[in-house]
């Protein structure tokens, strides 16, 4: 084993990292499962070393190693991931990207700018804001998340609703295989020359190959931005006013309605108790921003809302990313997550209310709700929250999971999709089959041993079992 | 060779067809290169077999059976598609999905409509435009396409630059592998799931499944809708009002720059002789269109251009889908096609520049032009077309693969990519790699093998070479 970091330091050299704080620090993702493992002595072991190469060809050489010994190497970018897609096992090596960062190439008449795999998301976002430009992609990890990571993820962010998920923003791939050849994708506006191999790596959690490289498809700063806000009798009709904005063609940036219990808790000033309020955040050009407003505001006062102060939305933009961490909730023995999940209208408020009546089953649920942030023709996603504190700490781990079992089983029984922007990583594995079959399982497998036929990339995320 | 055909009888029975017509009718797509070859008497061959299941079952049964035989199997849809990527050889099966169509579900609340996969494309507008809906996708060859083959090429179509193109406007597919087994992905606005399998398929080109049902997420038909137009000096200007439009965040359905010889070709009486026609159709709710129109009409003005009479709008709405068929001209000696590629904003008046400029080169050209007509942040397409008549007619094919390449040789020498929507089909699968590299083309071999080790799919299309 220690033969292989031998190989690497002869090829890398002080790019390769085995002291213990390195190992430390690069043994896992936010997944708080790992966390409160970590907590109780019980969490991931530390990597054999980790890597920091500092170029694609470095990276090549990296893959080129790992496989020539089988050593597993698991591909790490801001490690900010929930779904424990990074989770080093005691043999493994990390492949970091941090030190694979920086702007390559921007320009501002094809609105491209390409990026590292490594370059922090806000960093990538602030460094083209000084071109009076925008990626528009803003989730909530945007301090933490890696360019790469984000394309690896399938990411879906704040302003999805008017620019698109990370899918709908890069024009380009750079990748290394799990052979260590170098793919790189043509930078055109659009192709059909056959199926669209950027689609390969958007979601492939760091198994399928390492992406080196990303081009990114840019907007100017919006001309203008507006806050609007609205309040509902119930989630029904908050629902149906999302469904007669999206359905009519406007597309808000932000769209996101929360249920009573969320708006009382955030919204509580500009909500009155038990309704459901909707955030807008209009961008664009002035003229369509203008009209957006004027046609919101018709469809949301046919599906029965009232305006409300749009204040409450500047409010929201200034303390959207202020959230605490898990490790305050876990060491008073409150274990507790997020979940997101997506489906068609019809079955938006059935699963609500079935994940939501299902969860107060749990021993010491404190909390259980949801809100919907991402909008679409068909439907949106429904995010969900929920804490418990069993009466016994060492149930939190199996209270956790059954939270989750229970809103996977309420959200596949009634017709959703398992994971809307998370990622599978490991939280999830087992439940792929529910959202692609069984045949789209061993499709992805097939695809998986034909890149990687000895299993080498981040095994044990995206695909559930031994040969994933 | 004619057991397969019992066999197929035995599972299938008068879904099999031997005649002669069947055969016949069922070489070959509109390739150009393919009609021109039967007009001399050597064009394909006729298939052993057309086989028309009515379901989903029927596909995989016939798989099966195809598998068992080893026999190539050619999934064949509304044989509209012009880049040879059908083309039977003796010895062949055409599964043909003419009788697998018709509509299986709509639903007007969450805006889906599930089509079997070869029902006609203008078939099923017509039935969702039936509830006031739209899939909004209009190919040219929408009478002729379908709904399966639109998936299958990676279609755009005319209306793309608001609406987007097929990949855009589909939620869930079912697909028959080449094994028989039924993917059908889950039904949700968009997942983070591993790798989007509907990409495998999308572009696919009848050589990695058959697709059975295509669902889309559909729109109500617009509110408003108006043509606007504008003239400009020459395609650099014209470019950089196109340019300006979707940099700031505008989305006409319809986007059209025309060179000065189709300007003047098409535009004759409303665009001065060597000025840059521009046609544009916006559609959407009421007080979006209006804004678009007041937002264009300032960012055409500030790139030089001047309004022209949007009745040529209405015009070119109602003939748009009026072309003469090739054999006119192959009967006179003259030999055509059309060439889509894409490009970002910086390349696109240097390909064009320089691909003309190679095409007047050719012996016997009559004419050579283009314009552009899909519009997105970074870049469009260019949609060239040609005409020559050699002195000898039996060079026609010659001057056509002539053509061809030098139209590819100044788009990749230009930083274009060789296809935007019309797919690879045989025309330009020996270019495959100057859009995704060697290791692009290795890696969808891999796939390919992968899920059809025998390489029975559509053998020939797409992938270059005997093992694609």
């Amino acid at each position: 084993m220690t033969q292989v970091v031998e190989r690497l330091r002869e090829a890398l050299g002080d790019r390769v990292h085995a002291d213990a704080a390195a190992r430390h620090a690069h043994r896992r993702d936010w997944w708080v499962l790992s966390e409160l493992q970590d907590l109780e002595g019980r969490g991931p072991a530390a990597p054999l070393a980790v890597v920091e190469p500092i170029s694609t060809q470095e990276v090549a050489r990296t893959l080129a190693i790992y496989r020539e010994a089988r050593v597993p190497v698991v591909p790490y970018g801001g490690g900010s991931g929930v779904c424990g897609g990074i989770r080093s096992e005691a043999g493994d090596v990390i492949l970091a990207t941090a030190e694979l960062s920086g702007l390559v190439e921007l320009d501002d008449r094809n609105l491209t700018a390409t990026f590292r795999a490594g370059t922090n998301g806000l960093a990538a976002e602030q460094e083209v804001q000084g071109h009076g430009l925008t990626i528009g992609h803003w989730p909530q990890s945007i301090e933490l998340a890696s360019v790469g990571g984000l394309v690896a993820t399938r990411s879906a962010a704040q302003f999805s609703t008017a620019y698109g998920n990370v899918e709908d923003l890069i024009l380009d791939l750079e990748v290394v295989l799990p052979d260590g050849r170098v793919l790189r994708t043509r930078r055109t506006p659009r192709a059909s020359a056959g199926p669209d191999l950027r689609h390969l790596f958007l979601g492939s959690e760091g198994t399928l190959g390492v992406i080196t490289e990303v081009t990114f498809s840019l907007r100017p700063l919006p001309e203008a931005q507006r806050g609007q806000a609205f309040h509902f009798p119930d989630l029904e009709t908050g629902v149906d006013g999302v469904r007669r904005i999206l359905r009519d063609g406007f597309r808000p940036a932000v769209v996101r309605l929360y249920d009573a219990k969320e708006s009382g808790r955030n919204f509580g000033d500009a909500c009155p108790e038990g309704r459901c309020f909707l955030l807008l955040h209009h961008v664009g050009p002035a003229e369509l921003v203008d009209a957006q407003e004027v046609g919101v505001a018709r469809r949301c006062a046919a599906a029965g809302g009232a305006e409300a102060d749009p204040a409450t939305v500047d409010h929201w933009l200034e303390h959207r990313n202020r959230v605490p961490g898990f490790d305050v909730f876990l060491e008073k023995g409150i274990i507790l997550d997020t979940i997101e999940v997506a489906s068609t209208w019809e079955h938006l408020v059935p699963i609500h209310r079935a994940a939501i009546a299902s969860l107060e089953q749990v021993e010491g649920l404190l909390s259980a709700s949801a809100h919907t942030s991402h909008a679409y023709r068909s439907g949106t996603n429904l995010y969900f929250t929920f804490l418990a504190r069993p009466d016994e700490r060492p149930q939190m781990e199996a209270r956790y999971r059954e939270c989750w079992r229970r809103v996977m089983d309420a959200t596949v029984a009634n017709g959703g999709g398992i994971a809307h922007h998370h990622g599978i990583g490991r939280v999830r594995a087992g439940r792929l089959a529910e959202e692609i079959g069984a045949p789209g399982v061993d499709l992805l497998r097939a695809v998986k041993r034909a890149l990687d036929p000895d299993g080498l990339l981040n095994p044990g995320a995206l695909l559930p079992g031994a040969d994933g």
